[in-house]
């Protein structure tokens, strides 16, 4: 039977701290079928729709949301953690379970009216994604999706971006997280 | 005319601190037109050549890494700094202008004899690209080359990593920097 997407991701325990497992998409990406599968089930999940740019999420969303938006032919936009990105930027700030983190994106990276993709390695408490959505909505832009390879279903993040109006699609879910 | 690259890039006064001219490829990668002809650029100058895995630079080579070794049908390996792979990594530290960095590669994601291309967005003194050059060596891969988009070639890199019998291609430069 072939592999999935699933089957070629790794799983660390103890990473980053004890008693968490870590689903390392690296094995993924490393393997030229696997990495291919990952990003043509995501090219698939949206053909037929307009997209204009592709959003992806620091750092490993920027090899895959490359990939996609290389093959569509539109531009690619980073959002990145504080203080990386060297033009203006505008930032949202979301809860961690200790402290906030905060995200930016540059305040011309967006149109207002652009359709835009949102693309990440992982869904779990969906802090990062929310925030970016929100990032890409105050430059007007519209959002037409959030794509992950995977979903932490227990994290509970899929709720939160479906709070937010936003269709999710992920390649596959690990559960017991 | 139709704009080249480099017309792509734009230029950031005093970042990150003062005095530095930051070459902002963010810019490039927005754009539709801008970011395929980068990723397609550097797919032309390695047509017909053997390449079994694209090795990224964090952070920005991640977005170029993964359009390139999707088009290419190859797997893709991420390079970072110290402390963000899951797995069990090797290390090459270098030196900084003041103290020195660590870059880090999975142990596992190369193997002996594979042919490999490594991607950033930008060569300057050569350092990083130097440490991921001995990497993917000490992996027993073989480097077929380094490609940037833009060598800022007073800053020396080109003849740092030329001194390592590494040939070097970028898809323009800037020089005063």
């Amino acid at each position: 039977m072939s592999r999935s997407v699933r089957d070629y991701v790794r799983s660390i325990h103890d990473f980053p701290h004890e008693g968490i497992i870590f689903r390392d998409v690296t094995t993924l990406f490393a393997d030229a079928r696997g990495f291919r599968m990952a990003v043509d089930q995501i090219l698939h999940a949206y053909a037929g729709m307009r997209i204009d740019k592709v959003v992806g999420l620091e750092a490993r969303g920027f090899i895959l949301g490359g990939a996609v938006a290389h093959q569509l032919s539109t531009g690619f936009v980073p959002i990145r953690k504080k203080g990386k990105l060297p033009g203006t930027v505008i930032s949202e700030a979301y809860t961690l379970e200790y402290g906030e983190a905060i995200m930016e994106i540059h305040d011309d990276a967006l149109r207002p009216g652009e359709k835009v993709l949102i693309v990440d390695d992982l869904l779990a408490t969906g802090g990062t994604a929310a925030a970016s959505i929100k990032l890409c909505r105050r430059l007007g832009a519209e959002v037409i999706g959030c794509a992950f390879v995977i979903d932490l279903p227990d994290l509970g993040g899929r709720a939160v971006l479906e709070g937010l109006d936003m269709p999710v699609h992920a390649l596959c879910a690990f559960e017991g997280d």
